[in-house]
């Protein structure tokens, strides 16, 4: 039911994802039973492999996450993380409210390592391909330990989604010398450069390594990456604004932008980042798709989240951060967590 | 003596600024008397009007900040710190090495704030003009009196160098409610809300908001502003490499491309920052140029160091400090400040 149009685009991106990631995978569609079944009929690749969860209830998409904790329980978004909670489903898909995601799957799943909340990820575009940077908004204080988890999940996340087999792992800092930047970050390459987690660690980078793809998975503490990430967007609208004003500022350039207008749509397909974000850090597999996906966006969602129950992942994750002894608590033992 | 070509660029600039700045601006030239003379005699505006101090002695360019302060003594960057310790000189420009300019000019001129070091400042290309944003990566560790203090350094630079006459001023966050970010943020949020400095305070500005130009002055801690700041060249410098592919990829986008040239390099000169930029929070103006700067950017520094000093920039910032009690010590009681 979630993001901008709802079913109108997320059973056609069922419809997508069914015929890329072949036979063997099947659906729970969480929502209103009319409208998923009007969707449902036009779509033939469906037949038979989706079931349908009724439920009215919806968490709206400017709810407090306070509020959807409350009152969110049988709506559609509760229902599908309930679904990977009780082992009905390998993951959960949603274009809805970020916010109201990130606390009920918290609720729902907790936490298998020691964040304020499931961490939030970009995919950012490089001249190489894509970069992996976390955190990009949820755990704003962040100590040595916390930038270590992070290493940890964006590396086993990278490798799934990306099937990079040894993921490299950079530290976002302000120089490439040991004693650059504050305390928690020179701790934290201190951890990683020992080895103890077991990541292809490289070091420090910068901010304009980034871009450069210099490493396949960039750490930072939740300020700095969202800062990072909002600055990069802006940087990126600004351009394209001020090019544009450029190429309609006299005959010349309009005929010129004409004549390249092909290459200037491949250009710009070229910095679009993927639209879908998995919440690392939870016991189980969810991942945010952009409220305003279209069908592809969103089959592409559902695709990274097939990558991470088809992979490795949550193991992977679980003993690297054994071995640091950072495991908050093992999968199978919640009980005695805290809860929202 | 500065930059990567020395006299050749600063000696024409001085000429560039000399006839910009009117006749009642004079200059201490400081370095090889015999390479400042060959430069000095090709420009008549410069006709008694440059006094030349000459020393053999140069801060190299890759020079440790800890060594330029042992051996530096008597160089030419030294020399141009101490006259304006001596009131010989209103204000130093030079296009030398960063951290050594920064270190001499702290210990002989002292700081007036708070700070590890002088504040680094970026002017922000915008929609709308320049931004002024600090620290960019001088102060990595910044608690709410610091922030308070950058405000308050940017506020009166921007004034100064912008002729606005109450700037808005912003701090970066990760949102714009109260309740977002982290501790210091949050309390420096406050202290600035409050109005006791007298700043024109808009609140919580986020990354997007840098290049949309929606304040004037944007304060951050130096960790975040470099990661910021190199997060946005590095964007900019990808988009313009994927441009130039895009713009060749085919006959008919490089005939397209090649109709466009102006309005593509007018777009390009649109998003290159000043050359120049101010070390706030000391007891006295030095201003950076940029080591690859031509003569017009060099120019450009001057004028910087000319806006500043004949402005009230100082007694401004004074002021503001003392009113929130941060001053660290008033300007004509250095004896008692502990050394580098």
């Amino acid at each position: 039911m979630g993001g901008d149009h709802g079913p109108e685009v997320t059973i056609p991106a069922l419809g997508l994802a069914a015929r890329r990631l072949g036979p063997d995978v099947r659906f729970l569609a969480h929502g209103e039973v009319q409208l998923i079944e009007a969707e449902l009929a036009q779509i033939r690749d469906l037949a038979g492999r989706v079931e349908i969860r009724h439920t009215e209830k919806q968490v709206a998409s400017d709810e407090k996450p306070a509020t959807a904790l409350r009152r969110g329980k049988g709506s559609s978004m509760w229902n599908a993380v309930e679904a990977v909670k009780l082992g009905e489903a390998a993951g959960a898909v949603s274009a809805g409210n970020t916010g109201a995601l990130m606390a009920i799957s918290k609720l729902i799943l907790r936490m298998s390592a020691d964040l304020d909340r499931p961490c939030l990820t970009a995919s950012w575009p490089t001249v190489r391909g894509f970069t992996t940077v976390l955190d990009v908004g949820a755990n704003v204080d962040c100590d040595a330990a916390r930038l270590v988890e992070f290493a940890i999940l964006g590396e086993a996340f990278h490798r799934a989604a990306h099937g990079v087999e040894r993921p490299t792992v950079g530290l976002l800092n302000v120089g490439s010398e040991d004693i650059k930047g504050h305390e928690e970050v020179r701790e934290a390459h201190r951890i990683l450069r020992e080895g103890g987690a077991g990541l292809n660690y490289y070091g420090f980078v910068e901010g304009d390594d980034l871009t450069q793809g210099v490493v396949d998975v960039v750490v930072t503490d939740g300020f700095t990456g969202n800062v990072a990430l909002k600055t990069a967007e802006g940087v990126a609208k600004f351009i394209s604004g001020e090019l544009r004003s450029a190429l309609t500022s006299s005959l010349p350039s309009k005929l010129g932008a004409l004549l390249a207008r092909k290459a200037l749509l491949a250009f710009r397909e070229r910095l679009s980042p993927p639209a879908a974000a998995p919440l690392l850090g939870l016991n189980g597999v969810v991942v945010k798709g952009h409220g305003g996906a279209t069908v592809r966006d969103f089959a592409d969602a559902i695709q990274v989240a097939a990558d991470l129950a088809r992979s490795d992942f949550a193991a992977e994750i679980s003993r690297s951060l054994g071995r640091l002894g950072l495991a908050a608590q093992p999968m199978t033992a919640e009980a005695g967590q805290g809860g929202e």
